[in-house]
């Protein structure tokens, strides 16, 4: 029985602004060897810090457009006013070649991503409260006010979307956390879904 | 969003004879807490050093036929002469009050148990390769030569079946095998499918 090849996992991670998302994804891959960051394109404008290529490319709305026009996109969403896309090319490359790929992205894409990839991993991950999800919200200085609040009102539409995903994380603690995910991603590795095996038919030995 | 109840995941593992199956089981449980080891009936012997009621439940064929009648086992199968069978009561007890439960069982009582419990987690454990298998067979000093031979051609028919299952694990190492079934066990208490939540429709705080 010789594995012969492993087609990698297309894992889906949502959560409502203020779960920590963005903290979970960036040190699961310090803890989860060969994982695939697939980075997304959006028309949003860096915040202080993101750089291009790692955190996000950022482009125009009409070379995203472009792109989504020519099918390029795997998912698409307009949040908040802005694009946010990820590219088919990179993503699909990553998985035939073993690679499990993680996807950072809001319920709408995953809905678009679960629908052409049926056999995605979904993880949704939530904050312990919606209190605390407004107090993690209001300690990040880069929003204004009327900002946090359309937050919330869209954090509650993507908690209703909980039970659409394969598996529920609460961050109550980022460490607890991410152990959580890369415990999930781990497991999925040995999906027999995605193993090819060799059985050589040779005579047992008496 | 307040966690209101877990129902426990059926976890079955099934394992051609030699591939170390029923050592991995034992060590799991003392990674794993709360994990309910569910024993099951048999009409087979003791070996040496087994514990009625620990091991097995050891019952005369008389015994396992009346529960068999009163459809009192979730499954049941007839290996090499001898009946083995689990019991409903344990089992859908420790499931309903969040007990994961391990079923150690071959692959004929695997797939009665996946048409009663679709929701069942199934792991195939598998030894490197078949000339490691028959030196783990010829290894182990209480089987005879014609029964060796018996054990590895229904081997060779358990592990065709491998694709029944959710997840494989190759047990290379002990340790290491362990440490794999551990991991499944706990990125499947996160299953959302398992999961009630409440979410109290509160203000949110502006």
């Amino acid at each position: 029985m010789e594995l012969i090849k492993r087609r990698g996992a297309l894992v889906v991670v949502s959560a409502p602004s203020g779960a920590g998302k963005t903290t979970l994804c960036h040190e699961v891959r310090r803890l989860v060897p060969d994982l695939f960051y697939s980075v997304s394109y959006t028309t949003r404008l860096p915040r202080p810090g993101e750089v291009n290529g790692t955190d996000f490319h950022f482009v125009s709305e009409a070379e995203f457009l472009d792109m989504r026009g020519r099918d390029e996109l795997a998912e698409w969403a307009e949040v908040h006013g802005n694009y946010y896309g990820t590219p088919v090319k990179a993503l699909e490359g990553a998985l035939s070649h073993g690679l499990d790929v993680l996807l950072d992205i809001d319920t709408h894409g995953a809905r678009q991503l679960r629908q052409r990839y049926p056999e995605a991993v979904s993880i949704f991950v939530m904050a312990p409260s919606m209190k605390e999800l407004a107090a993690r919200l209001r300690e990040r200085n880069s929003d204004a006010p009327v900002e946090i609040a359309r937050r919330l009102t869209r954090a509650r539409e993507e908690i209703s979307a909980w039970r659409q995903y394969d598996y529920l994380i609460i961050n109550r603690d980022v460490k607890e956390a991410v152990d959580q995910l890369a415990t999930v991603i781990q497991a999925e590795r040995w999906r027999t879904s995605r193993l090819t095996l060799k059985f050589p038919d040779v005579e047992v030995p008496e």
